[in-house]
C-alpha cells in the first residue's frame, strides 16, 4: 500500500471521515489513526468499530504528532479548526480536506499553514444523503473520483502524496483549480441540491399531503433533498456567486419549457426534451 | 388466480404492457393474450418471449374476440386507437389503459365506447425511463400502486374487476377522480419530469461539458429525463394545466430559495432547506 503516512489525524469522524478511516484499514493500513472531535461518545463509537486506534477531544492533541491530516467537517468548520491546530502542527505534515467547495477553503486555509506545513484541498465525489459515523462505508470512494485541487504554490510533493493517499482508498484523482471546480460542481452538485429542496416545497405549495403519491422518479429526484441542511446552508454561503450563476440558467431553462407549454408548442417542447435526453445519456 | 377475464387484447406491447402480459403469465393466468400493435417485428419477439399467445398488427381483429382490452400505448394515441376499434368491441368487454394522464382520456375514451362495453381508467405507478419490450419485467407491478379512476357513471362490476386485475398482478389500488389524480400527477410525477429536462438543459448552459462530472446525486435526479420526449411532450399537451400550476410553485419555492442566497440569508435558507428535508423524510 502506497501511502507515506505513519499518524494520520482524523478530524470530524462522521460519513466522510469514517468511511476514510475504514478504508485506510481495510487497504491494510498499518500507521496510527486518531480520530479528533467534539463528541468523545462519537469517537468511542469509532474506536469500538476499528476504525481509529485512538482518539482526542482536544484539536491541538490530535494533529500535533501527526504527520498528515484530514479535516472531514463541514466546510463552514473548517477555518476555525484550522486556526486552534495550525501553531501545533507538525513540520513537514500536510493537511487536506474533503471540502464541497474549494476556493474558499483554500483562500482562508493556505495562509494558516505554518512554515513547513503543506495544505493541499481534495473533494471525493462521494456521499449519502444519510450523515454521520453510522452511515460510514469502507467502499464509499472505491471507484469515486476524487478532485485535487492545487494553486500554483502548492507543494508538489505533498501533491503526489495527497493523490496516492486517495489513489489507495481506491478513488480516482482529477486535477482542477479550485475555482474551476467550484464552477463546475455549483452546476453538477450543489444546484442540484437546491433543485431538490425546491422541488419538495414546490410540490408542497400546490398541495401539502400529495408528496406521498410520488414514485420512484419522485423519490430518485428528492432523494438528496434528505441531505443535512446546515451542511448545504453553508456550502451555498461558500459558493455563493456560482451557484447564483447556475440557479440563472436553471431557471431560465425552466422558464423556457413553461413558456413553451404555455403557447402549447409540443414540437419544440419534445425539441428540449429531446436535448436534454440526449446529453444525460452521457452521464452514465 | 381472480381474474374474471378469458381473453385479453394488450395493445402496445411495450414497457407496460409487455410487463402486463409477463405478470399475467407469471401469475398463472390461462387465459388467452393477444398483442396488438404497429410493429409485427416487435409481436413476433413478444410471442418468442412467450408473453403473448397470439398477435395482429390489425386492431379491430385484435379486439373483436377480447373480453378485456388493455391500452398501454402513449397518451397521445388512445383517442385515435379506441376510435378504430370501439364499433367491433363485444358486449360486455371491459376497455382500461395505463396512461399517465386520466381526465382526458376518460373525456375521449367514455363517449366512445359502444352500448354494454365499459372504460375503466388505470395510472399504474410504475416505469423505467428505459422503454420498449426488451425492458418488460413480470414484476414491474409487484407493489407498485395503481391509481384506478371511476367517474359517476362507472359501471360498477367492470370497475371492481378492473381493481382486481391490478391486484392479481401484484399492484396495490387505490381509487381516485380523473381530476384530482391530474393535480396529484402533474405535481408528483410530471412537474419532476420536465424539472429533470430543465435541469440537465441548464447545466449545459453554465458549460457544455461539465455534465460528465456529476456524481450519483446528479445522476438520480436526472435520470428521469431518459424517458422518451415524445410520450412526455404527450402528457404535457394532455394535463396542461395542471403541470403549468405545478411549474408555477416549484419556480416560486426555486426564486425564493435564490433571493435567499442572494441576500445571504443563512438561517432563512436553512429554515428552508429543513422544512424540505422534514416532508420528504415521509415519502420512504
Amino acid at each position: 500500500m502506497n501511502i507515506n503516512f505513519k499518524h494520520i489525524a482524523i478530524i470530524g469522524v462522521g460519513l466522510m471521515g469514517g468511511s476514510f478511516a475504514l478504508a485506510l484499514k481495510a487497504k491494510g493500513f498499518k500507521g496510527k489513526i486518531t480520530g479528533v472531535g467534539r463528541s468523545r461518545k462519537n469517537l468511542i463509537k469509532a474506536k469500538k468499530l476499528g476504525m481509529i486506534d485512538d482518539y482526542t477531544t482536544e484539536y491541538a492533541d490530535g494533529v500535533k504528532d501527526a504527520d498528515l491530516v484530514l479535516l472531514a467537517v463541514p466546510v463552514g468548520r473548517v477555518e476555525i479548526i484550522v486556526k486552534s491546530i495550525s501553531r501545533v502542527l507538525k513540520k513537514g505534515a500536510i493537511v487536506t480536506d474533503v471540502g464541497s467547495v474549494k476556493a474558499r477553503i483554500v483562500k482562508d486555509v493556505v495562509p494558516l499553514m505554518p512554515e513547513g506545513v503543506h495544505f493541499v484541498g481534495a473533494h471525493p465525489i462521494a456521499g449519502k444523503e444519510c450523515s454521520g459515523i453510522t452511515c460510514a462505508a469502507a467502499d464509499l470512494y472505491l471507484n469515486a473520483r476524487c478532485i485535487v485541487t492545487p494553486v500554483s504554490d502548492t507543494d508538489k510533493k505533498a501533491l503526489g502524496k495527497i493523490m496516492r493517499l486517495w489513489k489507495a482508498v481506491g478513488a480516482t484523482t482529477t486535477l482542477m483549480g479550485p475555482e474551476e471546480h467550484d464552477l463546475v460542481f455549483g452546476a453538477v452538485s450543489h444546484l442540484p441540491h437546491v433543485a431538490a429542496y425546491a422541488l419538495v416545497n414546490g410540490i408542497m405549495k400546490v398541495e401539502n399531503s400529495i408528496l406521498r403519491h410520488g414514485g420512484r422518479g419522485l423519490r430518485d429526484m428528492t432523494r438528496i433533498a434528505l441531505s443535512p441542511p446546515e451542511l448545504w446552508r453553508d456550502i451555498c454561503s461558500f459558493n455563493r456567486k456560482n451557484i447564483l450563476k447556475s440557479l440563472k440558467k436553471f431557471s431560465s431553462s425552466l422558464t423556457h419549457l413553461t413558456r413553451l407549454i404555455e403557447k402549447s408548442d409540443w414540437s419544440g417542447l419534445e425539441k428540449e426534451f429531446r436535448k436534454a435526453k440526449e446529453a444525460r445519456q452521457d452521464l452514465e
